[in-house]
């Protein structure tokens, strides 16, 4: 074991060397969604094909139709060692609104809290800083030895805005990208202390619908009363989506949701989760949706609708007495079990059209979606990555379920015929999505120790 | 006779001009409701106040809390002549939406329509073009002889923006201000060959109500189905406001609303007024308002609530999985017969405050409102004033509603102690407060000869 000490030690020596080379990833504003960044998106993918050609791996950036994949290779010092693929995305979300931010979001900083030391900055968590916990553990490796398994690592762009050239590309490279098991880091740990693998996922399905009536904005006191008003429109659209109880209205939409196994309950009962201090952490304190369910299984194992985004007539300062011509929202699904993504993206059309009254019409625009998924929880894989977090941490790792969509473990399974790991260090106060959105120095630090402690399990003969 | 004649020649020779002079007051983008364009407001008031000196006007430029009104008096050629006040508004309403504009909303130009050469840019229509009538034909009579009453004009610059200055303008202002009658031009004609008298107008209730949940975003997979989404709340608090049948649900809104006499009633009917090709001019084919009422009714006579703006979450381009912290609504209510604004106001507040779910609060902003009115029949002024357009039109004026609000009828009644004319010769097709708005050339040649003819009438011993 004289490598992984020994990688563990220079890991802890070069942490404000790693922490610098996080912050230059950071400060790439690498939005996907905004083709405004297509520019950033590029310069991040360049920059960590230097980083990985810097520590030895064949790093290359290829192109797709969207923003491009970074895609690198490095042998292990052994013939028959196994061979892992890494996924991360250097891609991130909008860091709007603007005004809520306490230091420009690509300024990235280190800030203290009572927690703890903090890394600031869009994408800190989700995912810059999760990826180079990955990048940092084989830099570690490789100065100290050997690699312990074949490594593959895959960096996606698109991963915050719907994945468009994911499919294509493993279609095109399923024989380079296949591997033994794949390896994310996109999810996070139970809390501060207690690490997580996540094996399940909810699937989702996300739609913009654009409300159209009068061929031109209308002035409200010339036309008010006569004409249709798109936003009165979308707005019962909207009201319609639940019920009093919480649910989705939508027809056929729970075909497919399964009780949660006794099992699986029974663990989540154990793991001390205190959904009413969930809720209190972002200023709430009742859950919100299903009746009878508790927090943890809303949102876990329950489906959701939720709008993302509203907009109609005139929002700037002050008030205009318009009529608008146009009304529009961007709608998402969270999925699970075995619902179909297509079948109720086909349901919700039809629910829109079926409300839309003399005069209006709708055009519908897809985000793209996933189904929900399940992972194997026998494998060895899994028990020896369980046991190197348990090795780091002091503490047995829980598994758990996500209420996000990571739509790669789908396609990995699907495309390539290969199982995910999800083993991440996000904490739930990280703000991912959200202004001044955090990582912890400790999970930058313990998660790049973690990925030592697990390669060199998964690579041990 | 002859002052009239050769005051009505001076108008048709001097059409080149007054265009530029309209395009000039045009081209200042004097949009009150925005901060940003504060000084493009005082740019046109002092533009005004520069135009009327040059007419031999006492013409001031008044500093007010927001806007700056333009005062400015003249004196009639003999001792005992009839005083009006004329009042016209110089701010516009914002642009937006840019990119449906055709030219730059505030570059105007002279377009070639099927109908006649039309003027398009913001305020050619509402109000710059309307106020310019008057203006051109006070210029008219004093290049001809005297003025045939006492004049006094006041021009507004925040009536776009819910006239927050006035009130206390005309308290400060009583003496100077008041008139035998007040004359406004900001309402339209019948049609394009008949003129009208608008003697009924709408009042409005205009409030902006902020829904907030959250103490941030939040991540919707993360916190989806848990977590309370306030676009979900403030959708079903808009889908209550209306019935079925179209009617508005607010406690007690219909107190003070009286079906219409049978004698204006009839007038109406008579008009042939087409309901459905009013509607088929912007796009639209049936009435979308309260069962059972005809579109005239619906615009003139009923009272409304629509929905001005809407927004919440994530609005740009791509998809943004954010469960928003708030979501808000701009609503207007037009009042008609004896509804009172405050009344309906506190039924608003209380039925949204009765919707919130828990952990939801709500932040009202109130942008103003007055109550309906109804002008006096039998006036000699409105007797000559008819008269006039008819010599002018070749047409009997209609005594017509409006469903728009213009506070300042309401303020000059009762703080003034004095009753308006509202003649004014805009088109239902001039796109008021929408892109490419329009006034058409024959509306500011034939206004301004009109208000030459009224004046004259008006000063008649």
């Amino acid at each position: 074991m004289a490598q992984l000490d020994a990688a563990l030690a220079r890991i802890d020596a070069d942490q404000d060397a790693a922490l610098k080379r996080l912050f230059a990833l950071v400060a790439i504003p690498s939005v996907s969604t905004d083709p405004a960044y297509a520019g950033a998106c590029l310069t991040a993918a360049e920059w960590l094909k230097g980083e990985l050609a810097g520590i030895g791996f064949e790093a290359e950036v290829r192109p797709t139709a969207g923003h491009p994949m970074v895609v690198a290779h490095a042998k292990a010092g052994r013939p028959g060692a196994p061979h892992v693929l890494f996924y991360g995305h250097y891609d991130v979300q909008p860091p709007d609104p603007l005004d809520l931010w306490q230091t420009p979001p690509f300024e990235p900083r280190l800030a203290e809290a009572p927690t703890g030391p903090q890394l600031v900055g869009r994408g800190t968590s989700d995912d810059k800083g999760q990826l180079m916990t990955f990048v940092e553990a084989c830099r570690a490796l490789r100065a100290t030895g050997p690699l312990p398994c074949d490594i593959t690592i895959l960096f996606e762009g698109e991963e915050e805005s719907g994945s468009r050239s994911l499919p294509a590309f493993l279609a095109a490279n399923k024989a380079e990208l296949h591997a033994d098991v794949a390896l994310i880091c996109d999810t996070g740990m139970l809390d501060r202390t207690t690490p997580a693998v996540t094996t399940m996922l909810r699937g989702i399905v996300t739609e913009e619908l654009v409300i159209k009536s009068a061929d031109r904005d209308l002035h409200s006191g010339l036309f008010g009363g006569a004409a249709v008003n798109p936003i009165h429109v979308l707005a019962r659209i909207i009201a319609d989506l639940h019920d009093a109880d919480g649910r989705v209205t939508l027809p056929g939409f729970y075909d497919g949701v399964a009780e949660l196994p006794e099992e699986i309950a029974a663990q989540w009962r154990d793991i001390g989760f205190d959904g009413a201090q969930f809720l209190k952490d972002v200023g709430l304190s009742v859950p919100a949706g299903e009746k009878d369910r508790s927090v943890l299984e809303m949102l876990w194992s329950r489906p959701t609708c939720d709008v993302n985004g509203i907009t109609g007539g005139y929002t700037g300062k002050g008030f205009k007495t318009v009529l608008p011509a146009q009304a529009s929202a961007k709608i998402s699904f969270r999925l699970v079990g075995a619902q179909d993504p297509q079948q109720i993206d086909a349901s919700f059309r039809a629910f829109v059209k079926a409300r839309l009254p003399a005069d209006c019409r709708v055009e519908f625009v897809a985000h793209g979606g996933s189904e929900a998924l399940q992972l194997p929880l026998e494998s060895q894989a899994l028990t020896r990555a369980r046991a190197a977090l348990n090795d780091e941490w002091g503490k047995e790792p829980v598994l758990i379920g996500s209420g996000g969509s990571i739509p790669i473990v789908g396609a990995f399974r699907r495309d390539l015929g290969m199982e995910s790991l999800m083993i991440g260090f996000g904490l739930e106060d990280d703000r991912i999505h959200s202004p001044n959105e955090k990582y912890e120095l400790s999970s930058f630090h313990k998660g790049a120790r973690s990925w030592v402690r697990i390669l060199t399990a998964l690579g041990a003969a």
